[in-house]
């Protein structure tokens, strides 16, 4: 038995490596054996009716091999037993798992399966080039902030960025819908002030207002959004749950390219033995569920991601993976223009960067902050 | 300045507990005001606009104090920071801190502020009780398993369980709508069964269908279940998000206990230095959001939660909280009927005892060992 390579899944069937903590290979089996009961039947092995479900839907260990100080166990489950929603897909993947220390989920190998019911980033990268007729450098983001301004305030800034070059001008993700800045103002305001700015430029920046929200009203506030033009919408499914996600994906009323933001979801990455890798996380689970962009904080700024860690983020975005379209890793928290060529260095030109309060930084001169920030991706300013 | 105790909030702001890992008072300090940046303004402090943003909207330190080896730190938010809206409460309390080591959201102290947006349960401890008719004694659970079973299956042990006097006969929460068990025959069939049964005992057992699922599917399921005579809703936060949960509880054409399961939330408590503390992920943030119980695993089964998590998740489940009623602590998790004694001298009489696989264990007579578990608690089988 082997982990690796994560082969072909048998027909009807998924895989899924988990990272194990145990002292020998046989408690690193018995635990995999045990994660493949909790995530289906869950239910003592002994009792579990043979046939149908002891054969097929409890999991199966595949393989297991050992990685550094710990062993790698990859499982199969059943496709049908997510029953065709994102949700239960979840629940077999990471359920009562979550709950256990020492076991993380490493990646995903889906097989065919699951694009059935999951159609993935409508967009993509090739969409997100599509949309803003950005072709050969990386694209360019920053986000309209602080929380507190008037969405006077912010369209203005949204005005002075989009003047200045930047392609994806987004909310801060903590502007929902707070009085001073009431969500219908502020996107109709700040979606005119980029339309302003471009028909000035020629150019096709997007202002992604943030929709996330309630169940009802995330949908609400992204088809609002659309009608009253906006380019693309930020949604944190940590805040909103990860399905929330994917009906804004699928929903032909919105036909939005979306910009997931990672909110609330760092708990899964803060363990190395627990939780998730960032590659499966950042990468993976927010491309099936129809992201089109990934935000997350590069290395060396406020946060404490390694750069391995981003790397693998960006690999978990662009590399092949169950036929559902690459999308762009955008590498964000405490940028400034001076780690932009180390950007391009890290992830080449199929990546966003995303620099916010760094933007700032340099006077009240916002469109021509934003030209420098063109021009060190080699754009004409 | 000192973090305890929690004080009441200034008018108009709630206050947050975190503990924070720092060699010194001065770091720890520090790490606090920058986390009052980050969940607030995310921007540098020394570009925050005087006036309204910097005095209001920043987040506040307005205590810290020694903690064994860390530091706990007492910051206020604004409510209005809020916008009236659960997904974005979250965001504030720890969207961005979530992806930081050695951060730990403590407890929550929310002040008046926040009941005006956040109802809560609709039925708590004491609206379980009048559903149920069970007045002094643990109320006690099981779930319908294992997944693969066929609807007609499941419900004959819904009725065996019914019969035996099991008070919450909840699906497992693996059980979405897989093809073997579709969710509208199930609940029918499980729905007639426990209704059948209960005509024979005259209790009022209740059958709990899991409705987890994306956004607008997991109203649609619970209103059907309503209608199909369901007596609760099991749902799991983790996988459809908190903002569903306290749809289904605002939701007056749902209008039934809601069971909360721990699914992909324990990669919040899996870190003892970071995430969330026990307490206020499976007691206050639950509570808050519309749950009327809250399942967990009981130490020393499956799991690897502390006799001390357990306490806490079950204090932050009924101690007196911002004027949201209290809920029940729904220890499980591997548990059998031996361990009754010891759940009723751990929890008291104000919890549900769920023992799921266990109750199988003894052989095919459901209904007798379902007896068995309800004269443990003092019930009269």
């Amino acid at each position: 038995m082997s982990a690796s390579p994560p082969a072909r899944p048998a027909p009807g069937r998924f895989e899924v490596l988990y990272r194990i903590a145990a002292p020998s290979r046989a408690e690193a089996a018995a635990r995999a054996r045990a994660v493949a009961l909790e995530q289906t039947v869950e239910f003592p092995e002994g009792l579990v009716p043979p046939g149908f479900i002891r054969d097929q839907v409890v999991g199966r260990l595949e393989g297991i091999e050992r990685a550094g100080d710990a062993y790698l166990a990859r499982l199969s489950f059943l496709t049908a037993c997510a029953g065709g929603e994102l949700t239960q897909l979840l629940n077999l993947l990471f359920g009562n798992s979550s709950l256990q220390p020492g076991l993380r989920l490493e990646a995903l190998c889906p097989g065919p399966g699951l694009r059935r019911f999951l159609p993935g980033p409508r967009f993509g990268l090739p969409g997100l080039r599509r949309a803003t007729g950005v072709k050969a450098r990386p694209l360019l983001s920053t986000a309209l902030k602080p929380m507190g301004l008037s969405a006077a305030a912010l369209a203005e800034r949204a005005y002075q960025f989009a003047l200045g070059g930047v392609d994806l001008i987004k909310d801060d993700h903590g502007l929902a819908d707070q009085g001073w800045a009431p969500f219908g103002e502020r996107v109709r305001r700040c979606a005119a002030a980029v339309r302003r700015a471009n028909r000035e430029t020629g150019r096709r920046s997007l202002y992604l207002p943030n929709v996330t929200a309630g169940p009802a009203e995330t949908i609400r506030r992204a088809r609002l959004a659309r009608r009253a033009g906006a380019g693309g919408l930020l949604v944190a499914p940590g805040l909103c749950g990860f399905a929330t996600l994917q009906a804004l994906a699928a929903d032909p009323a919105v036909g939005l390219p979306l910009l997931a933001h990672p909110a609330l979801l760092g708990s899964f990455t803060v363990s190395r033995s627990a939780g998730m890798a960032h590659r499966v996380l950042y990468g993976q689970l927010l491309r099936l569920s129809g992201a089109d962009a990934s935000i997350f904080p590069h290395w060396g700024g406020r946060f404490a991601f390694s750069r391995e860690e981003c790397l693998a983020i960006a690999a978990g975005c662009r590399e092949p993976f169950g036929g559902w379209r690459p999308i762009l890793p955008v590498p964000a928290g405490g940028m400034s223009l001076q780690r932009v060529p180390e950007l391009l260095e890290c992830y080449g030109q199929e990546a966003v960067f995303l620099v916010g309060g760094g933007l700032f930084a340099d006077g009240p001169d916002l469109a021509g902050t934003a030209r420098r920030f063109l021009r060190l991706v080699g754009g004409h300013a």
